[in-house]
């Protein structure tokens, strides 16, 4: 990188942390103002250039010939700054910079939205290009991009192949969501790819052939539901991490989400500290210590069934759900799949083989022929966070269910692999914005996207 | 990762590599059949779990009772085999695994469309899902791995953030290709969104407001483009790199061009020896070559005014181009790319200043009103790699030059970044599978992308 672009607050941090900062070190500084303010004969700029979640202090004062063009510089606006470290290991910020000069880079007009007070999420929102300049955007985004190099770098160090799955695809992975349409020509809508286009549901169908010929794989990337759900936990668009594993059961993949989740939130806490201290103090507090307590706990594991069994003795001990009617094949709720992880086991639980019939019809059928092999990952505080299977190996087995579902056609290939040197293979998928809720406290998947996809939510 | 899981290729290589490998070692392995051949009395597998690039080879002879059988197993079964380390340092391979005993784990079919001969890669291209189990797509999806995470490396250790630009939009940042339309209904198909929704061809638009608060951001992610084009290097879906720095111009963004592509470059040569070594022998000769000179070489700078000049003067000698008519104003053709950097500079050559016209509205106006702050890298065997500019800073220009396009409206945010706090600022644009292409040497993009999809081209 050129030697002409100027310092960063980073680099300002690191070189602090180095202790290779000195008393006097003149610094030029290019970045915007967070806040101004003076006494008349002091002024203070709370000062930040994007590279670090903190700010840096400026000073300047009645010595700075220009002391009443300082004072005047408005919030938001983009400056570069001349001046000499001045260490403050007394204060709460450890150094600060005297001011010998300001330059005006970047006007902020007076009717610049964002303004030096508290705004509300859903103001934010609606200026989602301006707000990661706010604490709290900030804080996300850092945090967003931690966790999504985390994850590159848990897969890389365990040898792992990065696939980029198809977007655009023929196929509805799931055969559960509704889809949106990708179309060239809206007269002639299949007339492009010569076939019903639509957007990906889910990376796992084309990422099971890269298993079967590099053992261990994963995906990470957008993926689409055209649901018209207004939830806080539902966006039109959102990235998704789908691992696949060759030569390996239900009982591998278990190990390799809790391994895989204990190592991303132990390394977003080590990389992180200022903005996870952030969140824990103003947007959920204790939220280091739910973390923490994942890190420490061996996740439980426990079957459907016995989930089943302690939800009807909780109802008949007295315990009230929403809904009270618990019974062997009901899709749990989330007030369910809470109890089970709060209140009885007091940590994460993986809840394991679950009735074929609210499953996918590519998870392996059980012996007992009622149940597939399948897990769900329940935690405190937010209920099912991961989804897991070992997948189906045997021919026979899944076209039988592929033909009861009729998706047997266009997926014949998905089929061909059970036939050609197939083995028992597993693989799980983690919704990357809800995992980054749950990490952060952001209540809103809206507040965890750059740009969130929503129905009616396409400002940007 | 659990201890369950049996042993990987890689993990044996990484050994050997350690010195770790002892002779007689017991290990148990899962994996497919490459080739298997016998002379009656010894017989070789060749064999890969998918962890590593090489193969391993496992002896089994008569001392194996069932001889017979194991000289049976079929090209592209899945086994466990189980067997001693024999370490052969005079050998090609520098360890091989006499067999105790091979379980099959998977049959193949006799019907397996993937054969121990040479397939063209238009036949693999019909078989996808099942050709990265031959060594070209073995090799090219593990560099293409390697160079993912070597942008993403190269970007974290910078301190850059990674940024999800959304793929639903509703503005074409280039005003360029076609798009592809995004619809939930076909019979209402603004109604989802309440606009007019398409896949995003750039996420530079959404980037740039990004860099304005975190100083030095990146986008990686799937772009899209609904061009009727069938060339070896069209994708209807490709991935590209749009990094994008603040405080920063034209020269600082050519910097980091310059240091980025070497950093990714070297990484790739550095992390998968044996795959490069593959494409040089088999794909392209002398692709290490044609990559190690561009790691050496400093990158040149030149006007787009200059290389007119240049190659007016080269006509003038007598050079016969395809297109002879070279003028001021031109877009230069691949040809006359491939002159500048192969004949005149002999190496990467950024070409820098065009003229506004043919160059995209958000560029920053030079200050003789003619040409933009824009460059394009261009290397030897390939043309124009990276598409870059420093991006018009000024509201007034901006503004009068969307006007004139008519793209103001729906945009008021991008232009408004201009009188927040604006700043100078500067990105770039590289297409990953064009540059896999160019690193591999794979002549078609259809061949570096998992599931290519180009005009009718949706099968899997």
């Amino acid at each position: 990188m050129s030697q002409k672009r100027s310092l960063t607050n980073r680099k300002l941090f690191l070189d602090f942390y180095d202790k290779k900062l000195s008393e006097g070190q003149e610094v030029t500084l290019e970045g915007w103002v967070r806040t101004n303010r003076d006494n008349g004969s002091v002024g203070f700029i709370e000062f930040n250039d994007g590279s670090h979640f903190k700010n840096i202090q400026l000073v300047y004062s009645k010595e700075n010939s220009n002391f009443e063009d300082f004072s005047h510089i408005r919030y938001g606006t983009a400056i570069e700054v001349l001046g000499n470290i001045r260490l403050t290991p007394e204060m709460k910020q450890p150094f600060e910079i005297a001011v010998k000069n300001i330059n005006i880079l970047g006007e902020c007009s007076e009717d610049y939205p964002l303004q030096k007070k508290r705004h509300t999420f859903e103001f934010l929102r609606d200026i989602a290009y301006l707000r990661p300049r706010s604490n709290t955007f900030n804080a996300v985004n850092r945090v967003r991009n931690a966790l999504a190099f985390a994850i590159h770098t848990y897969f890389q160090e365990r040898g792992f192949i990065y696939v980029h799955t198809p977007i655009i695809t023929a196929n509805d992975a799931e055969g559960a969501g509704q889809v949106f349409h990708v179309i060239a020509d809206p007269k002639k809508p299949t007339e492009f790819f010569n076939a019903n286009a639509c957007l990906t549901v889910s990376g796992q169908l084309h990422v099971e052939p890269f298993a079967l010929a590099f053992r261990d794989v994963y995906t990470f990337g957008p993926t689409f539901r055209a649901e018209n759900s207004n939830t806080n936990r539902h966006a039109s668009e959102f990235w998704m991490i789908e691992p696949e594993i060759a030569f390996a059961d239900l009982e591998d993949d278990m190990d390799l989400i809790e391994s895989f989740l204990k190592f991303i939130i132990k390394y977003v806490i080590d990389k992180c500290p200022d903005e996870m201290n952030f969140f824990n103090t103003m947007i959920e507090k204790g939220v280091l210590d739910k973390l923490n307590n994942v890190l420490k706990t061996p996740f439980r594991r426990m079957t459907y069934t016995e989930g089943i069994e302690l939800l009807q003795k909780a109802v008949k001990g007295g315990h009230k759900f929403e809904n009270n009617d618990i019974f062997w094949g009901m899709d749990l709720q989330s007030e369910h799949e809470r109890y089970l992880t709060e209140e009885i086991v007091k940590g994460p639980v993986f809840l394991t083989d679950y009735p074929k019939e609210i499953k996918a019809f590519y998870m392996k059928l059980n012996d007992d022929n009622k149940t597939v092999a399948a897990c769900d990952l329940l935690v405190p505080k937010e209920g099912e966070i991961v989804g897991g299977s070992q997948r189906e190996e045997d021919y026979d087995k899944l076209q039988a269910k592929m033909r009861e579902l009729g998706n047997e056609e266009g997926l014949e290939w998905y089929l061909n692999l059970r036939k050609f040197g197939g083995c028992k293979h597993a693989g799980f998928g983690l919704g990357f914005d809800r995992l980054l809720m749950y990490i952060t406290g952001m209540q809103n998947i809206r507040d965890t996207e750059p740009y969130p996809r929503t129905p009616g939510g396409l400002k940007y």
